[in-house]
């Protein structure tokens, strides 16, 4: 889970995480029960959003499974959060933000992203993009390449002890069309000028690389260490 | 639509653009009628998403609504195209390309985006953002931002008449967090030199900017006028 933020109105933003940040009472092995359920409805959503993106039956039947998913979606909405998941934790520092965009394993519109932190600073991720994610035919939509590149930076960015860092400027180069299908996306950081962190990244298809990255990456002053504030 | 595709590969790009772009021998009335199930089909999946996020209700009643999503997937996967949607079009130029990742109707990753073309040169989107699209604890995910951006930017570069562009370069500037809800993205052509076109674009919510960028577009030299070559 990655403290990223965006902007840099940090006084505000040390509000929101105040309020968005959310100390659950309830134990890890409960927390791990729930994700056992959640993620294979996640699972499934993912399959059902591909299948109403590809499949050909007839209109008839598009509108009969519009009704099944609508008596669906009643029914999870039996009991439900008033707003967005945002992210949670206990007091046993087990933390779980299933609604991320990017990685959230409870959110259909998240591949979802699982990077992996080597401990040469080296991290990165490989992730399956299907139809849901095309933009030009066949390939994979430049947007969607950005997104999953702000989100892999900023973890980096955060670093293995997930210091608190907020985005500065993403630039991101297309050097070519990146083809659906397995997609490697690699981060590291590049250098730091006192609260400043500069990442750089790439994704690659089995050619090689496709798309460059560079972002800054800010450490607000209430969160850094004091030398260099 | 947009005709941007990311990247340099020029000469490949046109190749995929050849296989990609599928001419169907549909009459635009069933291309209608079509659209007109497959859409609510789509939002519906959609509120699926946002309620698979939001839920609470016990772990038995996920795994079945679990089960009947399966069944529904199998409903639709009876008849399906092999691969992605692609973009398609018919002999009376009725094109649609409802498996977009940001702007198709029929994939409910996309919000779906609705951009409107000013005749004074500005492209301009409102779009509510849900639970679906969280970053940090009530704002949206800095990729999203930087998604919708690059296809509402490469729409502008493409123009009115819809001319084949690159993406080449894209640069996302955050100023602070942009909060769940609604949303406004706004894009213009700053500049042209040759066949580079500069375009300039922001993210606001009611308080104002929250994202400015900045994209470099490229017209291939086969699909440039020759004036420019």
């Amino acid at each position: 889970m990655s403290m990223t933020e965006p902007g840099s109105g940090f006084q505000d933003s040390m509000a929101l995480r105040a309020e968005g940040f959310v100390l659950e009472n309830i134990p890890t092995v409960d927390v791990d029960r729930r994700e056992a359920s959640l993620v294979p409805l996640a699972d499934a959503v993912r399959d059902l959003v591909d299948a109403t993106i590809r499949t050909t039956v007839d209109n008839e039947e598009l509108d009969a499974v519009r009704e099944g998913v609508a008596e669906l979606v009643n029914r999870l909405r039996a009991s439900q959060l008033p707003g967005p998941a945002g992210v949670r934790f206990n007091s046993e520092s087990r933390a779980w933000n299933w609604g991320n965009a990017v990685v959230g394993l409870g959110n259909a519109v998240a591949p979802p992203l699982q990077t992996v932190h080597d401990p040469s600073g080296l991290v990165h991720a490989e992730v399956n993009l299907g139809a849901a994610y095309e933009g030009p035919p066949g390939l994979v939509h430049g947007g969607v390449t950005a997104m999953l590149l702000d989100h892999l930076m900023g973890e980096t960015a955060s670093g293995p002890s997930q210091r608190v860092i907020f985005t500065g400027t993403l630039t991101t180069r297309y050097l070519r069309g990146t083809p659906l299908g397995k997609v490697r996306l690699e981060a590291r950081i590049d250098r730091e000028e006192r609260r400043k962190v500069f990442v750089v990244a790439t994704v690659s298809d089995a050619e090689g690389v496709t798309v460059e990255a560079e972002g800054v990456f800010i450490q607000p002053s209430w969160a850094a260490p004091d030398e260099l504030c």
